[in-house]
């Protein structure tokens, strides 16, 4: 441990919390902050603040964001008959970057965990079926949680609940990934993605 | 490109820049912080400052410290006879963890490099002649660093200097690391562990 100055100790200390940065790697990023040009460390540091102080909750779809509704909820060039319910707010760009999907999003905040007691009620779930009750425009929910275990209870959960309001409930196809090779697939996998085949 | 709040993507764009923080991880730790309590990443961002405003470096050794001369060079109880030469400051730590060093440290600020455009003058070479040059006390200087190509040219460079002071002049072993195995070691560190046999 690192003694001759408390405050580079207490920034390894805080860097080390963050996920994916061990000890190692946070002693790294102090002393690279320590070279850094003063503007840009000082830069980073309100740029942390910034994003505490402004960024929130839509409170429509959960998403992040600096507006509530936010920019997605807002736009009228949406399509507002297609909600795609996904696990956290990191996941929103991932299929963002997608561009035959220009419908709406829902946030749920996390997934079905009984074991870690994560409930319905911890999740925005009964505000995506107000939502979805509420709004006549609505025709589909695509539920794009991941597809683990949990992932996977969570959207069972959440299709047998929209289904009977008479909305056609989707799950994103499972299968091989672009580019991938069958033969390191996993079992579960292949077996998904020969069930999920399609006609040419 | 995540287009929701300006103010995430400046973090994201931030925190990219450090060392070994891809685009990706980038976007975890931003939304990591989002979830953090506000006292935790209040925290983060007073540590980066205060980092800048209090910590420079020693006037002697030219480590980060707080104050100048740092612990180190103030402490009676170090052995002053003793120097060990490293890169960077970052390498003082890892030195220290040896409880059989008590000596003292010069920080060269890197190393020679004349492909990069850094020759002696960048680094504090010249402050470190000055110091075994001024001070009695001193018998040895060590040093360590790094096995690379450019650490081999900046300790042959800087034995040629502190030798004709009627100095030892030593380097730090290189040889098979503890724990390692023969079987995986590079032919060039297998033949310095061999030249670097000791008798039992």
């Amino acid at each position: 441990m690192f003694r001759s100055a408390a405050t580079v100790d207490r920034l390894i200390t805080l860097l080390g919390k963050l996920p994916g940065v061990g000890r190692k790697s946070a002693g790294r990023l102090a002393f690279h902050i320590l070279k850094m040009p003063i503007e840009e460390a000082t830069g980073l540091a309100d740029a942390i603040r910034e994003v505490k102080e402004k960024v929130g909750e839509c409170q429509v779809c959960f998403n992040i964001s600096e507006s509530s509704p936010c920019y997605i909820c807002s736009d009228p060039k949406r399509d507002q008959s297609v909600i795609c319910v996904v696990e956290e707010a990191l996941d929103v760009p991932s299929i963002e970057k997608v561009d035959s999907f220009r419908g709406l999003f829902h946030v749920l905040g996390g997934r079905l965990s009984p074991l870690d007691g994560i409930g319905p009620e911890d999740l925005s779930i009964k505000a995506l079926l107000t939502r979805v009750n509420e709004n006549d425009n609505i025709k589909e929910v695509i539920i794009a949680t991941n597809p683990s275990v949990e992932g996977e209870a969570t959207a069972v959960y959440l299709s047998k609940l929209i289904k009977p309001m008479d909305i056609s409930v989707t799950r994103i196809a499972r299968g091989i990934p672009v580019g991938a090779d069958l033969e390191y697939a996993d079992v579960v996998t292949l077996s998904q993605a020969l069930e999920g085949r399609r006609e040419f």
